[in-house]
């Protein structure tokens, strides 16, 4: 059978939020399959906020994509013609299923998913970013009883995750995100404190709230926060720096904290991570993030758009505060 | 008998290079020694661009120097009387001597010091500066043969003896200080690349000569320079934040760097630390460092001025450029 997919093209590099004319949606005829290859029907994308950063014409942990070629996109879909022994027909597949209906592959990078939740949870809490937030806080993070952890970006997919499980492992924890429903979704999810930085200070109600000082900040949105927060820190503090949502589509320069001393003060750690290096440890996250989310210690919320057509849209509802948890695209 | 002791006193918080006239050189007779008590007469004085920040009414990891209060220094000095039966008279001591010519003590924080070398350089490679370099470069550093190790402030008495630790350790170093004379002494110490940043732009030169990427930055300056190296750090490198002295004397807050997403980029570390969380491991220091100074593999340098007097200016000199090498005040 001869298979049309619509994929979404690079045409030019966005400044600030994405633009449909940004790309091309294109509907071409899939060549037959050779031996070796599968045929994959996507079901769901993963939305995520290094997407945008990937758009950008500059060095990074994965090259840049180019002028014409497909939005890189991690997802799940569903393998509906296979001439390969390690993908039978109807298997879900997880992996970079980028901006399309359908794709052909010879399965390389692409595992088989048992089906064991909705796909949504699994790419949201069993996902990549579930996964970020277990070793990012787990591993880089190292908290201890009692600490306190602060979370920016606190109602996304990986902080939601990553509150959750400081607060497993009996930390304090204060969450930062905007508006008052988000605020109140991390409150039902037992968040010690949350910081509405729509309606408030955050600056002062952090030194208001975080009276004992900071352990550990978890940082997802980058900006002015952390200067603060380094005037906050605690002996041996640690600062892991997740993600820097605010520089994404920002085309100035961010402002630096200018109070780095404060590492030297308090013998502190700021570190970068990329969930990419744990991809060989992921089953140790999963193991104990599906045993979470079981005994209800995760709560989870997905924001599931609907329609190839829609991708732009939806990548841009991460930088104008629309998603409440994990971003998704149903195709 | 009775001693007078000339100290200096803080007078008023410095603003910028210290003056005179921030302090009071006072002139005031010692009381006699009661059982348990020695007395010292100082003969060096460690003068160290952390007194500075003493100065100021900031927090830090010791409290400020009060106003009325002597200034804090380290040194070492010898016992001329004594009432306790742990320090004879005769020998040599090392601690927080501070910035007078005689003190009584009972004993607490200071430690009787074998004369094995002329004192200078005791307090220089094998004092706190040396155990700083040794410490951070292999503790938090942790350089492999090979690395790239950049060094600010190298001509320094931390940054001298961290580049040519770094050399031992099988290192490409590249070391920068202001000013021929700094740069030759540095070149003669078999650092690979020194960079004079008086005479040349130092951004463009290290682009030219780190063309493989920094692996580690050892950080005496704080200042702009980190941000340029951000943009230059390899996979995991490894900022050791060790100082900040571009910052101790400026009114105006520093500026920060803009490029922290960096760290996640290429999963980097920032970390910063303090020699006295090291104290109950010198002697690994030591040991090693005397063994490098006995092979010549480390090179060193003091400026030594004189005169109790001429504290404050003293001081200054490492804020004006004009020390190479460990800045030692002769009482």
């Amino acid at each position: 059978m001869t298979i049309n997919t619509k994929k979404w093209l690079l045409k030019k590099r966005p400044e600030g939020l994405v633009k449909n004319t940004d790309f091309q949606l294109v509907d071409e005829a899939l060549p037959e399959l050779k031996e070796g290859e599968i045929l994959i029907q996507n079901e769901y994308l993963s939305v995520d906020p290094t997407q945008r950063m990937w758009l950008n014409d500059a060095p990074g942990y994965l090259p840049p994509i180019q002028i014409d070629e497909v939005i890189r996109s991690g997802g799940m879909g569903r393998v509906i013609e296979s001439k390969n022994e390690n993908f039978q027909v109807g298997v879900l597949v997880n992996g970079f299923v980028n901006w399309q209906t359908h794709f052909v592959t010879d399965g390389k990078g692409f595992s088989v998913i048992p089906e064991m939740l909705p796909i949504p949870t699994m790419l949201n809490v069993l996902g990549l970013t579930g996964i970020t937030a277990y070793f990012g806080l787990l591993d880089i993070g190292n908290p201890k009883e009692g600490d306190t952890v602060l979370v920016s970006g606190a109602s996304g997919a990986t902080g939601s995750v990553v509150a959750q499980i400081a607060k497993i492992k009996g930390c304090n924890v204060i969450g930062i995100a905007g508006g008052e429903e988000k605020c109140s979704w991390l409150a039902d999810c037992g968040i010690d404190h949350v910081i509405d930085y729509k309606n408030s200070n955050p600056r002062s109600e952090l030194q208001k709230i975080a009276t004992s000082g900071i352990d550990i900040y978890f940082d997802n949105i980058g900006g002015p926060l952390l200067e603060t927060v380094l005037n906050m820190i605690n002996l041996n503090a640690r600062i892991v720096i997740c993600g820097a949502i605010s520089n994404y589509i920002s085309e100035d320069m961010p402002v630096g904290p200018r109070n780095l001393t404060n590492l030297i003060i308090q013998r502190a750690r700021m570190e970068g991570f990329l969930v990419l290096d744990y991809l060989n440890r992921q089953d140790e996250a999963i193991q104990d993030l599906s045993k979470w989310l079981m005994e209800g210690k995760i709560k989870h919320q997905e924001d599931i758009q609907e329609g190839i057509e829609n991708c732009p849209e939806t990548l841009n509802r991460l930088f104008t505060g629309k998603n409440i948890g994990k971003q998704i695209l149903k195709i």
